[in-house]
């Protein structure tokens, strides 16, 4: 019912995450009835960040810059550091405004069985980072998932030979959490890291 | 803590129907981190349909073509014409298979507060294409809204002189419709409308 174009304009909407075949053709037959303009400016922006957008040279977060805003800032501790998964991570640590030193965004985690090994993580770039700018701190913050500790594990057993202060994020109860309703792995883990009063 | 480029892009997203700050946010960093290829078809996708996709010449649809694909069906009953408001209308009829005819597509309905009267409409243009094309009948399927009703009743009075049969989709309670959950308008408009067995 549609002509070659706009089906293909709803086909390729659906790369989106979370978008399905209806709201990809509300999407289409929106932006081409009512908001040409931009639908312009999203083309645009895509094919600019496209062509642009790599990684920082530091902390390996998507920036077009040599490096990103946070490693750029002379403000930041540099003897802290803080490594994460992604670059959504770094956006919610920042969002607590609790940690002031810098970041390793890793990109994924250890999974060799999709071939992602150190390497892929740059953890030999973070093995120079750590020797040469005197990072004093490590705070792995890694996703509480089966993977996100394996990596956890393996980035400690890697720095703790430098004389490092490596550090992993608690785990236990969150915030509001009614202990009836939290899983039993997760109040394990909270007794194990109960803390004296 | 963004880059310019990559706020710019997850702004543009925001130009999306139902897509917020957080969705804008997920969509951009997915892009960029692991579909960066999806997000190339995307930009091409947008960019050719912007450029491309116009009015089909008879029904006013969204089409790169002089003639959508509707239109240009040579099976279809050209004596019936469906009026409708957006494309994404003669989508929804055409799913219910019970109607072979061609459509006409307003792509708004009238509101004289937007500047949107009968020209902006096309509804010159359907006069000529009922006279000239000899339509025999015509079905109303505006929205059942107040601005749809409007845009209904003017095109009854518009089209009745030239000798066509024009009716109005019906309104009633929806399939499934408990009595005690559909409200007292749609209800009225149910007992008023009522069919003899």
């Amino acid at each position: 019912m549609f002509s070659p174009l706009i089906k293909e304009l709803i086909e390729s909407l659906r790369c989106l995450p979370g978008v399905g075949p209806k709201s990809a053709q509300k999407m289409a037959l929106y932006l081409l009835e009512r908001d040409s303009q931009g639908a312009d400016r999203l083309a645009q922006s895509l094919r600019s960040a496209l062509d642009k957008v790599g990684r920082c040279s530091q902390c390996r977060t998507l920036t077009e810059d040599h490096l990103c805003p946070i490693c750029a800032d002379e403000e930041r501790n540099r003897s802290r550091l803080c490594i994460v998964e992604t670059p959504a991570d770094v956006i919610a640590i920042e969002s607590t405004k609790q940690f002031d030193g810098l970041y390793f965004v890793l990109l994924g985690h250890l999974s060799p069985i999709d071939g992602i090994g150190p390497e892929e993580l740059g953890l030999d770039r973070l093995e120079t980072i750590t020797q040469q700018q005197g990072v004093e701190e490590v705070i792995i913050a890694t996703n509480s998932t089966v993977e996100g500790e394996a990596t956890s594990h393996y980035i400690a057993q890697l720095l703790k030979p430098q004389g490092i202060e490596v550090s992993r994020i608690a785990q236990g109860v969150p915030m509001g959490g009614e202990l009836e309703y939290v899983d039993g792995n997760t109040l394990a883990l909270a007794l194990e890291g109960r803390k004296k009063l």
